[in-house]
């Protein structure tokens, strides 16, 4: 698939070159508007506009939106003003305001002058909720109704005004203050007597979200409840607009890359790797990187505190890595497991006891099993040729250490994220790089004082 | 909304409890069928069935499809065949198939036995299936229109087939060899005159998947285009389903947690974690840790080698852990930053030299100032009252080490989700776990190389 579009991207650019507009616009009217916009993404040349104006008009927008804010911009400098109003007019709001947050200032200036004065007015208000709320990710077209229609009315608005409405297949039902009182979905619709009215068919019992609910629980609500739009409404219950289902896909792809880059100690962003600069991957890295490793100033503490067991014994040292390394991925396994479980609902600070019960018993077969394989490795590889009575005690503290360590992990690697989840924190902040700095220390000072009880009594 | 479902939960067993069978029955038809589950999920009881009786034809079926697989189970057994019958009449034909998949075979026959014949044949298509492919999420389901019908015609064949159609808004044109030829949209439909014909409507550049494809890229497909279905044809083009997005969410989910697991050193399950045994939590954390811990055998044997020069100068051994958990932090930021962009299709092995270009850079400005940073630290806490001559060495190989060590684990970092992914490998694998161990050992290796490099020549 990729190769054919790169390759595509080479015959693009041979026939703009010979100037075969036809063929050109013959091969374009062929594809999808999520390819072409990729394909004008690759190209980015002073000749796309030259293509753009190809496009017939409604595949024109539907591409438009779809491509990276780069070729956005740069299309819109190549429009005249008449061809930017021609691509704005056939905009959905909620895309249009998408495009514009992107944009610099005399550009989005532009853009609002060739809007007619309804969708300008929708789109100002549009910008005016808080990023991240469900009123930043709406859109005012939607298809309403009255109770009192029938069937054969409803169906003849929904041909009426159909047209330029993001979605006609759920419908809202309000009353004569806007007052979101139903849905009515088209299959309903189809599949009932023309003469019945919407009162009779409607669900009734509709779940709708605030303007400035959170777009991530919205998002959720979308997969929870199998919904493919959901109403937004105000504080007295009015329908300002509604959230369709690709947008709140993009949310859930968003919130999870977010996730994802907080359990890895980056701070998030909604930039793509690719589009962020060095210097914005380095504000991402550094502050996370600076606490981490001024915390482990700690675990070097513990260290110098112990430099003549150490020195007595420098063999101990050859085991830290490893004590530490394993307690680190036992606390990750375990962080990671829990966060995603909350993030999916499926567990909360209620179940604080029965996880931590759980992980207990999880941590000593796997801080048994670990053990075991870890002293016969060192007896065996080691400790070869090592007098018993001195391979012994190492390998004893070792171990020892070693289940002590994963018990510790596990333990804190199930409870901080379930107590930042309670106390308002993000439960991804708690994952592997902030355990791993605590299970270090903790394991080490359990490491030592193993080998000052059984190394000092021999 | 969790804690009302808590307190609905008490009322509803007190409810029970005093056998208000009327008041419950009100009750539940207010509720939406996913909450309706969830409050089976959580009472768990004999009396669930019961409870069950209650509820319409229709919302029975679509509550039932919500349910964990225990509650599932239990209601079962406790259905008369009758009743089973009509809840399994009532199923979508791949939400039946996802049921029988986790039921114990007494249980399957049961159902199967209840099916009528053309579902239970659908059914057991289904089943042959391999997990993850599109196959294995499709639904046998949908609407299909011939190319010659007009809009009159297809609306009216909607309406008397569309009734238990999982989809009616996306309607699939075949030949007279059932080829699939073209789709078409409720939207068009309703929009047209009535009179015009499916072929000149109908979309006829159409996206779809092949039986076997992975379900995976199957479900990326709705949100790269913006789906709400996606027909599934055989070898020969003929359309044998549909994937709707409700399904193609529920993957992206399963897939993201997979994603996310192996990052995290643990092996995938499709289980949700309060419901996967101890037993089974072990088995799938057991073995990463195990071949970590053997491969921190070679950190070890690094600091073993350099047993004289730690123990002429036992400071160093202090700054391991900080060194160790800086290099695994600064290396698992780049991977999991590549391994996302990687799955989400904006970075390939194409890319693998830009890529690492803008890594050694963030990698040379982050490494600056972590050394910088510590520098001071060491200088001002650790060696605080130190000769300077002393002191200074020291600090330089930590430094040193430190802009080493950030480096070459920011080049790992990236590198190696990308080879992953170039032969074929999940990238997710290459995560912070297996690069910590591999950074740990090099750091070392650069660590003991500067020490005795600087130290000894004084």
């Amino acid at each position: 698939m990729e190769k054919t579009l790169l390759s595509l991207t080479e015959t693009i650019k041979t026939l703009l070159d010979e100037k075969k507009y036809a063929t050109l616009k013959d091969i374009l009217e062929t594809m999808n508007p999520v390819d072409i916009a990729e394909l004008f993404d690759d190209l980015q040349d002073e000749k796309t506009p030259i293509l753009f104006r190809l496009l017939p008009k409604e595949l024109a927008a539907d591409t438009f939106v779809e491509m990276d804010e780069e070729t956005q911009e740069l299309l819109i400098h190549g429009f005249s003003d008449s061809e930017l109003k021609e691509v704005v007019d056939e905009l959905f709001v909620d895309d249009a305001v998408d495009i514009i947050e992107e944009m610099p200032a005399n550009v989005v200036k532009r853009i609002l002058r060739q809007a007619d004065p309804v969708t300008r007015k929708s789109i100002n208000e549009l910008l005016k909720y808080p990023d991240d709320s469900a009123g930043s990710i709406m859109t005012t077209e939607f298809i309403s109704l009255r109770p009192a229609m029938t069937v054969e009315e409803a169906i003849k608005r929904i041909r009426r005004t159909g047209v330029d409405k993001e979605t006609i297949y759920t419908c809202y039902v309000t009353d004569e203050l806007n007052r979101l009182i139903g849905i009515m979905t088209v299959k309903t619709l189809l599949l009932s007597d023309e003469n019945k009215c919407v009162l009779e068919l409607m669900e009734d019992n509709v779940i709708s979200v605030n303007t400035l609910d959170d777009q991530e629980e919205v998002a959720q609500l979308f997969s929870k409840y199998n919904l493919l739009a959901l109403p937004v409404v105000d504080t007295e219950n009015r329908l300002v607009g509604i959230v369709t289902i690709d947008d709140a896909m993009d949310v859930l792809e968003e919130e999870v890359t977010e996730d994802i880059e907080k359990m890895a100690a980056v701070m998030p962003s909604d930039k793509p790797y690719m589009r962020t600069s060095v210097f914005g991957l380095c504000k991402k890295r550094i502050p996370w990187l600076l606490i981490l490793m001024i915390s482990a100033t700690f675990t070097g503490a513990i260290i110098t505190s112990f430099e003549s067991a150490l020195a007595a014994n420098i063999a101990l040292s050859a085991f830290i890595p490893m004590l530490m390394d394993t307690g680190g991925n036992a606390g990750s396994q375990a962080s990671v497991s829990i966060i995603r479980a909350i993030s999916l609902g499926e567990v909360n600070f209620k179940d604080l006891f029965k996880v931590m019960w759980k992980e207990f018993r999880v941590a000593v077969i796997c801080g048994l099993i670990l053990a075991c394989a870890n002293f016969v490795k060192i007896m065996l590889l080691d400790f070869h040729g090592t007098p018993l009575e001195q391979a012994l005690p190492v390998a004893a503290v070792v171990c020892l250490t070693m289940l002590a360590a994963v018990i510790i992990a596990k333990l804190i690697g199930c409870f901080l994220p379930l107590l930042a989840n309670k106390i308002g924190f993000d439960p991804a902040v708690m994952a592997s790089p902030l355990i791993t700095t605590i299970v270090d220390a903790l394991s080490l000072l359990v490491y030592f004082e193993f080998a000052t009880m059984i190394l000092s009594t021999m």
